[in-house]
């Protein structure tokens, strides 16, 4: 086992997990030269709430007719509490296969940002057992879907299809390589998705492009890496940046976190004039 | 159950399955006014193998330790027969998943169309059993999946990673909105991928932004709709396309067929100058 403390001590959080097998230092990355401001991440579970809100199409696992596993790709509505709206026909092998087995898993993937590797950007599993809503429970299930899918409205009365609602019991998110953990249904349902999303992805590509010298000087002033040469921002949140900083000592991740989180859609602008603006004051002391 | 028939003799082949219990004529279409050139259409076998050949992501489901579903996000490469190469970790469920239960199933989807609705786009599920790969085998499994991941190429050396090669057993292609068939893995491993994809999404946007004139002509000699106001191209492949075409009765789908299959990555350029040269001659007798 290799040790990957390094990297997860620069993210802004102790190792959770073992690492892989990989030869002793292939994960090694130079240390920050001063205190980093890392400030908060995002739970696994409010990363789960919000790949869940970024798209609406889902791989589903569902178990068929001779216990074997079935992978098909269905659409789906997000519902206040984070339960997932479905509707499905029994013309297909999932509709089928829940009709007489609840047990349902689904893996939702946010887009990779352009260019990025795909097995380096966000995705969540979510297991739990699909439901027949009622009454009210039901109004809210079927309007959640048809938000997404407004052709739903007529679909779901068709005599082949049934409205279901998956409660999620167990969450699995990872966030790209070494960033991943798992969670609780009720973490789940208690977390809020990330109101700047999908912004984030805009605003990376908005400071790489525009703003290195800002960029450079976060590494430098709040980052830690006084001896930064040039700076990449990974990904954007409302609780800061990743960034992938160059040094003469080598390439390091590192976490930097806003002076404060966003709490609105449009918060990421204001976030980064403020955090430049405190690496100048500190530069300038 | 409504009668499916309209649509599917529209696209050219008879209907394969029953339809979605829906209101009698939702699905009804207006017929060709003359006999359409509807040409040949990609098999399910071959939609699969084209599908496989776009990504290089999936879902995979696979059997928890409890029995119960899990889907996950993975790499795949593509191996000759178009079995799957994965590289998987057991610190992933999904490893310890298949190290336990080898039954698995992927879902592969196209990225849709700009503005295409995402449930009306091709996605493939193929279901089989993973081996660990020996021999002249294991290496173009791992060299299918470099091709696709060249990273792995170090981590598949890690001590908790295996090379699975994913045989298909069983295929269930959904073209979209109506267009969907089951297929053995016989001839999943005898299909070949459309040589000409991706490019037909291209050809798509081409021949709807400049080529108005040139599909309105196609639609009235060769699919058959003397009376077409306007017409949109909605999908292209080797063999031929798929247009949705307004009449004064109102609006339907029509496969035309080109004069001669593509055998090349360009063949779809020369395969519509020689189908709009076939309508005017047609136009002109």
């Amino acid at each position: 086992m290799t040790d990957t403390t390094a990297i997860d001590a620069s993210l802004g959080r102790p190792a959770q997990e073992p690492g892989h097998s990989a030869p002793g230092d292939m994960f090694k990355f130079p240390p920050p030269l001063s205190e980093p401001e890392i400030g908060a991440r995002r739970s696994p579970a409010e990363e789960a709430r919000t790949i869940v809100t970024t798209t609406r199409l889902t791989s589903l696992a569902t178990i068929s007719e001779d216990g074997s596993p079935w992978s098909s790709i269905v659409g789906y509505g997000v519902m206040p509490s984070g339960s997932l709206s479905l509707v499905v026909s029994t013309l297909a092998e999932h509709g089928r296969n829940l009709a007489r087995d609840p047990r349902a898993s689904v893996a939702i993937a946010t887009p990779p940002a352009r260019g990025a590797d795909p097995l380096d950007s966000g995705r969540v599993t979510l297991t739990g057992t699909v439901r027949i809503p009622e009454g009210e429970d039901a109004k809210l299930a079927l309007d959640s879907h048809c938000e997404a899918y407004p052709a739903a409205r007529a679909y779901a009365k068709f005599g082949d299809f049934t409205l279901y609602v998956l409660d999620i019991e167990r969450v699995r998110w990872v966030g790209g390589f070494g960033r991943m953990d798992s969670t609780s249904g009720e973490d789940y349902v208690l977390a809020e998705p990330d109101p700047t999303e999908p912004n984030g992805l805009d605003a990376v590509e908005h400071l790489n492009a525009d703003h290195a010298d800002a960029l450079l000087l976060i590494a430098q002033e709040v980052a830690g890496y006084g001896d930064a040469t040039s700076v990449e921002c990974e990904r954007i949140d409302r609780y800061g940046m990743d960034l992938k900083i160059r040094t003469l000592r080598g390439v390091a991740p590192a976490r930097v976190g806003w002076l404060e989180p966003c709490t609105d859609r449009e918060g990421l602008r204001k976030a980064s004039v403020d955090l430049v603006r405190h690496a100048r004051s500190k530069r300038d002391a």
